[in-house]
């Protein structure tokens, strides 16, 4: 499986003993290696087909681990993590316990950045260039490894700018597939087509890299290399580009699954000093024919086919929907109706599904790149204008754009419903996308009404609720995954802002649950009551505004209260009862606090594995929830 | 003091009245009405003297406000709002109750959007005309008013990327002076450089535009005005420029104090469809001498002689120091004994005294641009190669980069120092401004170590331990404004991580506090003393970890505790305190909960005022936590 090249190489070192001959065959090899994997244990695979023969050419010219690689987004280094090292281990790939997905600094010592959300290489890139210029070695490169979907985020465009007047040794190399997980969009994606498209540029291009190839390439040609190929791009393309706008010497388009001419160019330009980018085209899913065809498709397509490629679809009977597409379909019946109403994505409009209202209403969803700053003052300019916009954007992403949510909703108090697909633990993919810290970070800010369904007719009702005139700015988080019911399609009604519901009543202990996670309490709920234990269960739908007549009820109900939440414990939810029941026993001293445990995400970053694998390392699965209880009972003598 | 044209301009209305000669006299008596203003209402000054013409341009060639005006940070938008119904408050301006030194949407039709933040007009703008082309309005303009340095903000070029493609309504107007606050950095700065300085483009330009000039300019010469700019541009600048390439027409650049010129411009441009950029040429500081010469002191340059421009400087005496200068001086002394210590700042050198180190060791300090992300991101990268970076960032801007915090630093454990300064109420600069949610966005965040320093001492002796080896993360966070000693230069020691101090001893109360503010709670406890209640004063010095050796030591000496913060109430040095006696009151149920009052900020965004004035209404000065303590004692009967 693994071909009889491969199988030889365990690092960089081995890599460096082939012939250059060998490098195309084992593409072939390594390309098949990471198709056979992920065929059965499922992965990121089209982005990490495109980089096949970059990551051979890299580990190939450059002194890796010494000079640096950081591989932008990091799902595409799946060629990068066999060969360093990982070849064996990388059947585990984000399996609980295996290797993450991504580049992680504590995995390897060639991970030279851990990466996962987008647009943060070349930043990382200068930054390592700039302590080694500092620690006076002038030799080593830092190698920035950037998709053209993910150059079209703010940070990346800040880094350049910042690198471009900077002396560093900085080498980007921009990954241009035309593609990011969707289709990329924007200006700089038709330009990036504009210059590739350039025949008279691409002639001439080839004939100077040709002329300073050969054997004798490194001593002699340099500056004849870089002179005439800066003159030649004057002359064609007519002044700097882009890149060379901001300071960098561009170099290519050059194509990137030629290997051993992409070892010859990094070659040339491992030894030219400064900042520079080298423009290389791929295709997202290369050798795959499926998933060269569709590539969003394969972006991570699941178990597959090996041999075919065919997707191995669950059968999928009774299986109710994912949330994201319950989300997908209710924002096109709800805009069907509310001509006022628009979608946002920013680059996820197959992730979130909000590709079903831009199938259906092309003028009205809007996928704005991988832009989430933007997403949100975006939002934030359509309502202020009037609209009423559904800006859904992956609880991890949403980071990106905490200010803009304070500054230009928030604070001024406009109508943006923003849906929070992938809160809570999201599995697999581990640390960096964990929606662990949302309700925690958007509690403290004024304005906003903070909600979660426990089902899929609750994520209806609250995005019905959300889009009724006179709401400001709404969150609404909702995980990754299945939703609950067989029927998915419920008659929307509004919900009372600030209500929450009683699910079943108990004695003693009570379970205060938001969201989704409620339904495991209702699991414990039931394992306890065969075991005599009644704990009555809540599910508060709003974290802001709490519904305090409840919680009043519920204290004089209840001796002992346990929060259920699928996120962080510092801040969350169940410090929000905290705050409750503390200030009305500071305002009226004759209401005691009942006994509050609070179960959510502890303090640490939870790494990748399966979502119950991982809530219940947490300690707030059904089991451990009623494990939870049973102490409680005791403790208390209930 | 108005000037004659001046005093009968009340709206726009009124000012499309004047006939366009009467312009550039209005301009002249618009800027001595701010001069004289600002000489005893400190302001911004610079910035809005560099936009005179700008506004009113804009406001005699646009139907405002219908057309909408956006203001990129906003601080230059006085003529602005003296011209839109402001002027007779407009002393009034930054003032507790008076007009915001920001646009603000509830305070004028005429602020189409809110403004504080930097690079977010364009995001705005383009959502506004997607929202007007939705709602069947095709002819309404969408104008962004944005400096150089706010388009190095990464969110700028995810708008430009997105509105380049669209063919939304939108109109840039770069207001190119070469500085934001300091001097502009980065590729994009030195771009405009040259674009400004070609000769040979200039003199086409101004022969183009007066071709078109006249009176029929509007009717003839539309196709011939922009077929022949483009065409004329490709001749001489080669190509497609840097906004060229992202879709936008390119337009300029123009004379921003020649406003005639720019009325004729504006009215050519008013009449084009689709997004467009006009780059216009200002002076920071325009006809104010020492300001044109001085733009960063004269940014807001505080009291200073309406004849001479000289600043009024208070008597120095024994003042203490500003935290910042503190922080400046320190870092250079820290720096000075330990090489591996470096300084960043996202463009804020003399607002945070970094230009201290920048001076002195211009190797190891770094202005990277108005870049939070990428500052924290290029710490980061700093850091995985051995450097250790304090990364100063104002509080309110750094939830610009709270992501890359995460994501980047925190979850790799690496060694940075952020240190927050203007942490807390902030005062004038009102909503926008004011670090109210650091605490508690950051308390939630795993590996981070967070404090606060009582006074500069403690500051020094933070900086001191957070660059010793072995710390990962460390926000420390200090307020805007004067430190408390007259002798700032402590010998500097190391802090036990996560250890608090017991500043005062008392009986039933106890006073728990965080950072500066503790200074209010001695106050308050003195004063209290002086009654004859004797309350304990604890400062914390550590919101994360908690000194729970002295939470506990504090629990079983009093029977309540009145946390303190500058900062806001959800979620945090409250609830930290809250969370940890609830904790240990659920696992051993004898521990019970001391009665826990928070002070600190309220749910609601706080507007502009004086420091005390604001802390005063939030309830959290001396005289607001004596009289919480009064009631608590009354209230439990001690």
């Amino acid at each position: 499986m693994q071909g009889v090249i491969l199988e030889n190489i365990s690092t960089p070192e081995d890599l460096k003993r082939l012939p250059e001959s060998d490098l195309p065959e084992l593409a072939l090899e390594l390309r098949h290696f990471i198709v056979d994997t992920l065929a059965t244990h499922p992965g990121h695979l089209a982005s990490s087909l495109g980089t096949v023969e970059l990551a051979i050419a890299l580990h190939y010219v450059f002194n890796t681990p010494d000079d640096k690689i950081i591989w932008d987004v990091g799902h595409q280094a799946y060629a990068h993590k066999i060969l360093t090292g990982r070849r064996d281990q990388f059947q585990t790939i984000r399996t609980y316990g295996g290797i993450s997905g991504f580049p992680r600094m504590d995995e390897s010592p060639y991970d030279a950045f851990g990466t996962g959300h987008s647009s943060t290489s070349v930043s990382a890139a200068l930054g390592m260039a700039t302590a080694s210029k500092l620690q006076g070695d002038i030799s080593r490169q830092h190698i920035a490894v950037i998709g053209d979907g993910s150059m079209t985020g703010g940070e990346a465009f800040e880094a350049l700018n910042n690198a471009g007047v900077s002396k560093a040794n900085i080498l980007v190399i921009l990954n241009d597939n035309g593609i990011s997980i969707d289709k990329a969009v924007g200006g700089l994606s038709r330009y990036l087509v504009k210059i590739t498209a350039s025949p008279k540029y691409n002639r001439f291009k080839e004939r100077v890299w040709r002329s300073v190839g050969g054997d004798e390439k490194e001593t002699r040609s340099k500056n004849f290399f870089s002179k005439s190929l800066a003159s030649m791009k004057t002359l064609l393309l007519g002044g700097p580009n882009l890149f060379e706008s901001l300071g960098f010497r561009y170099f290519g388009p050059v194509d990137g699954h030629d290997v051993r001419h992409l070892v010859e160019v990094l070659s040339q330009l491992k030894n030219l000093n400064g900042p520079k980018i080298l423009h290389i085209i791929t295709k997202k899913g290369k050798g795959m024919e499926l998933a060269e065809r569709n590539p969003v498709v394969y972006h991570a397509p699941g178990r597959f086919d090996a041999e075919t490629g065919e997707q191995i679809r669950k059968p999928e009977g009774d299986q109710p929907l994912r949330y994201q597409d319950v989300f997908g379909h209710t924002i096109v019946e709800l805009a069907e109706s509310n001509p006022r109403i628009v979608g946002i994505t920013p680059a996820m409009p197959t992730g979130c599904s909000l590709n079903l209202m831009m199938e259906k209403m092309p003028d009205r969803a809007f996928d704005v790149g991988i832009a989430e700053q933007h997403a949100v003052t975006f939002s934030a300019g359509l309502a202020a204008q009037g609209m009423i916009p559904f800006c859904n954007i992956y609880s991890s992403f949403m980071q990106r754009a905490y200010d803009q949510v304070i500054h230009d909703v928030a604070l001024q108090n406009l109508h943006v419903v923003f849906c929070l697909d992938r809160a809570g633990i999201v599995g697999e993919d581990g640390a960096t996308h964990h929606g662990a810290f949302d309700i925690a970070f958007f509690r403290p800010i004024p304005n906003l009404t903070i909600c979660a369904p426990m089902d899929e007719h609750e994520l209806r009702d609250m995005m019905y609720t959300a889009q009724q005139d006179g709401m400001g700015a709404v969150v609404i988080r909702y995980p990754r995954g299945l939703s609950v019911h067989a029927d998915w399609k419920n008659e929307m009604k509004p919900i009372p802002v600030g209500k929450g519901r009683c699910i079943r009543n108990g004695k003693d202990v009570a379970l205060l649950t938001i969201g989704h996670v409620g339904n495991q309490a209702v699991a414990a709920a039931e394992t306890l009551a065969s075991e005599g234990i009644e704990v009555g269960v809540y599910d508060m739908r709003f974290v802001k505004p709490l519904d305090t007549d409840l919680l009043n009820e519920i204290a004089s109900n209840y001796k002992a209260v346990v929060t259920v939440e699928d996120g962080c414990l510092q801040g969350g939810f169940g410090s929000a009862v905290l705050e409750y029941y503390q200030q009305r026993h500071h305002e009226e001293i004759s209401m005691p606090i009942p006994v509050v445990s609070r179960l959510g995400i502890p303090d640490y970053f939870v790494s990748h594995g399966s979502v119950p694998r991982l809530q219940s390392e947490c300690g707030y699965d059904a089991a451990a929830i009623a494990q939870n209880v049973r102490k409680l009972v005791k403790q208390l003598s209930l």
